[in-house]
């Protein structure tokens, strides 16, 4: 590790600075939001402007690739050392919708710097942490004085992160042999805190149902039919507080298959992070927590399975009462799965769970949307080293390590390429993802593109077999 | 029982019919919708009509009482025979809301006869069974020669039934000491079958209740927050399925307190009704029964008390998925009561119930709508006798007891006045209250008429201490 390498990068980002946030500004200014198909050029013109910028650093390849819905952007720089290792960084240009009214104190899609904040939708979410390695590779050629990376370097950019990623897999299966790599690096996540920079090792995976249950052909009077036929709301309340057990554990057979316990050094170093259950639950806007009994907080939410109800419906909701028997009740539920569930396996067990619970007089429906997986990254990985050192040599600190508890399309890449994924984020908790007042800090950000010049010449350094 | 008198009502009704129907459909023209505000004026309207109609019977005391909603109708007519019983008859001048488009075959509010069917909005609920007490009483004082009728007579005719009767208990109350009366006869429900003509002994009463659970402020993301925060739409459904047991029996504890079980005699009358289970599931439109074990389907209906799911929801309902954590999840229920249950008391035991097993982070709000009491007169009550008289003269057959599942507002007579509530009613099932193309059949309802012209003299008669 060496102090001129450093002190050359810090340079080259500072001198940078001014006109890499004017670069970022411009494509913030792009309201490339997937889920509107309003927006659907405004998409394509992002694709387009980051195809344009990675060719302008100097990316040898560059393409624009569609999908059958929005496009995604590849581009590639191969090291001129062939034994290099290659990575393949993630990222996404699409944006959440936004608008004004929603109660942003400044224009969405007009990014403004206060106090060091740069404010737009996209700013850390995810425009600005895809953006920074266009930095981060020029500090690192410009301070190691290389004409390409020291590392074959990949970029796939989708444009449909935020509206659920339905073409992303396709994509990755049929580009599957340009997009091979030794490892994924994940630029679309955040860190503990700006105290306490942190590496994420893993995501949660996610199976998404809707179950209906069907009673009478029509609602009824439940003064001349209660009490003598199946209620599918009191059937769909059944099913669903048969979900768990008094321990809060999931009761579907077969459900903790795969999952796989936490290490030792796991625990230990998830204990060393600064958590504060008041502070937490302020966060989480909540009176309590809750979950499976003999679990910390943080294993509940990065490294154990749930079963959660996003929504539940049937009968009579208006103002005042109605004395009927529902017809049907539906409920949403996901599941987010942790490493090594498999989604598919998932699906299984519910639909055979629900249709062995529905009681008699009573119809069932369960529809499951496609699945996601979870990943995780072996703790011994050598990238996971390298990454970690890159962090603390831009933050100067000791780094952590943290899971994500949700859940990203980038998971499949895991999966398709067979290679770990980890996770290179700077943005922290208070950047307000998908919600009013999306913002990055300019200090973390800059830290990124530093974390990233290092990263390329660590892991060119430390790869297994590297001379 | 005199051949004489009965082939006098007999030959009165029938001489009388095409002006009885003449009148009724003038009434029927007049859409006293109670529920629609629109409407109020025609349901002011119906109440002067009513009362111009009832004075041309002759009562001799006829007044529209105000509420503070709409307008119920009073009449009196004393008995020459100071020690006659009194006898209060109640039924409602308002109707369901109908129009054409909701698939009527006729105008709901212009009139039809079509192969010896009424059709109309109110035609059996409920103007047709409070109008042919006008065609009785002239029939019982045209057959005995009287001036007036056996007993002293009372009717009571509100017009909010349809919307709940908000003002029904108020009116009762206050006018408590003029309603004074030693049986009530509620004409308001109907019959097995045209077949099987039975006599009603008792109604279910009614609580309900609407229960919100909170969980966080906002909506959370399932991903950062599932699994370690409590989800309110979970604990829900948690609470609804704790309602039942496994044997269908409501487990809140003083839940069946004052339950009174069947008699034999019940049992045994209950048997005899031709039930049939096939065709009963077709009228539920459902696969199958369900409720309590051990407990006929009749008698689950009547006899039995409820806790049905009226409306569930909470959380994301849309098209799709939507992995949130909903930060609320309410629940409508209405518990069916039967005699000597209290809604009050039901109302106590339910919100200790609720309050006693919400878990922590969950905050509830229970909050109930005005219950109604459950009524059920004794089987050896003279009037009952004298009823059950009066239908087999009127029908020819022998007659056999029923009760209903549904709550009506009449129940609050029994307690306000002391007095055991009967129900006189002429409609089937096929009648379709509530529904496009309501109508009541003429014989039905001419027979309706005969049976109150025969109650009034046998109860005369019959009554304890008559000579």
């Amino acid at each position: 590790m060496s102090e001129t390498l450093d002190s050359a990068v810090r340079s080259y980002v500072d001198t940078h600075r001014e006109a890499f946030l004017g670069d970022l500004a411009e494509w913030l200014r792009i309201p490339s939001v997937s889920a509107q198909p309003a927006h659907a050029q405004d998409v394509e013109r992002s694709a387009d402007w980051l195809a344009a910028q990675l060719k302008e650093t100097g990316f040898p390849t560059v393409e624009v690739w569609p999908t059958e819905g929005l496009p995604a952007v590849f581009a590639e720089w191969p090291s001129e050392d062939p034994g290099a290792p290659t990575v393949l960084v993630y990222g996404h240009h699409d944006v959440q919708p936004a608008a004004r009214e929603d109660g942003w104190a400044t224009e969405p899609f007009a990014p403004e710097i206060i106090d060091g904040k740069l404010y737009a939708r996209g700013a850390a979410d995810d425009k600005g942490q895809v953006f920074f390695h266009t930095l981060a590779v020029r500090a690192h050629l410009a301070a190691t004085g290389r004409n390409a990376p020291a590392v074959h370097l990949k970029m796939l950019v989708e444009g449909e992160e935020e509206s659920g990623s339905p073409h992303f897999a396709a994509l990755v299966e049929e580009h599957a042999a340009r997009l091979g790599a030794d490892v994924v690096i994940v630029s679309d996540t955040g860190m503990w805190s700006a105290e306490t920079p942190t590496v994420c090792t893993g995501m949660r995976g996610l199976a998404e149902c809707e179950i209906t249950l069907y009673g009478p052909a029509e609602d009824l009077h439940s003064g001349s039919f209660g009490g003598a036929v199946p209620n599918p709301a009191t059937a769909l309340a059944r099913l669903v507080a048969a979900l768990h057990d008094e321990d809060g554990r999931v009761t579907i057979p077969g459900f903790y298959e795969g999952v796989e316990e936490l290490t030792e050094q796991e625990h230990a170093l998830f204990a060393e992070l600064p958590f504060d259950e008041a502070s937490w639950l302020d966060t989480a806007k909540s009176q309590a927590t809750a979950g499976e009994h003999g679990r910390t907080t943080l294993e509940r939410l990065w490294a154990r399975p749930t079963a959660e109800v996003n929504g539940i419906g049937g009968g009579y909701q208006g103002e005042g009462g109605k004395t009927i028997i529902p017809s049907s009740a539906m409920v949403k539920l996901s599941f987010r799965l942790v490493a090594d569930q498999d989604p598919e396996h998932i699906e299984r067990i519910v639909g055979d769970w629900v249709a062995r619970r529905t009681p008699a007089g009573i119809r069932q429906e369960t529809v499951f949307s496609a699945g996601t997986r979870p990943c995780l990254a072996p703790l011994d990985h050598p990238a996971l080293g390298s990454l970690t050192r890159a962090m603390g040599r831009a933050f100067g600190r000791r780094i952590l390590l943290t899971r994500e508890g949700g859940s990203g399309p980038a998971a499949c890449l895991q999966e398709v390429l067979g290679v770990p994924v980890l996770f290179l984020g700077i943005s922290v908790p208070s950047d307000a993802w998908h919600a009013p007042n999306e913002k990055v800090e300019l200090d973390l950000l800059l830290k990124g593109a530093e974390a990233g010049a290092y990263l390329w010449s660590d892991l060119a350094q430390n790869w297994p077999g590297a001379t």
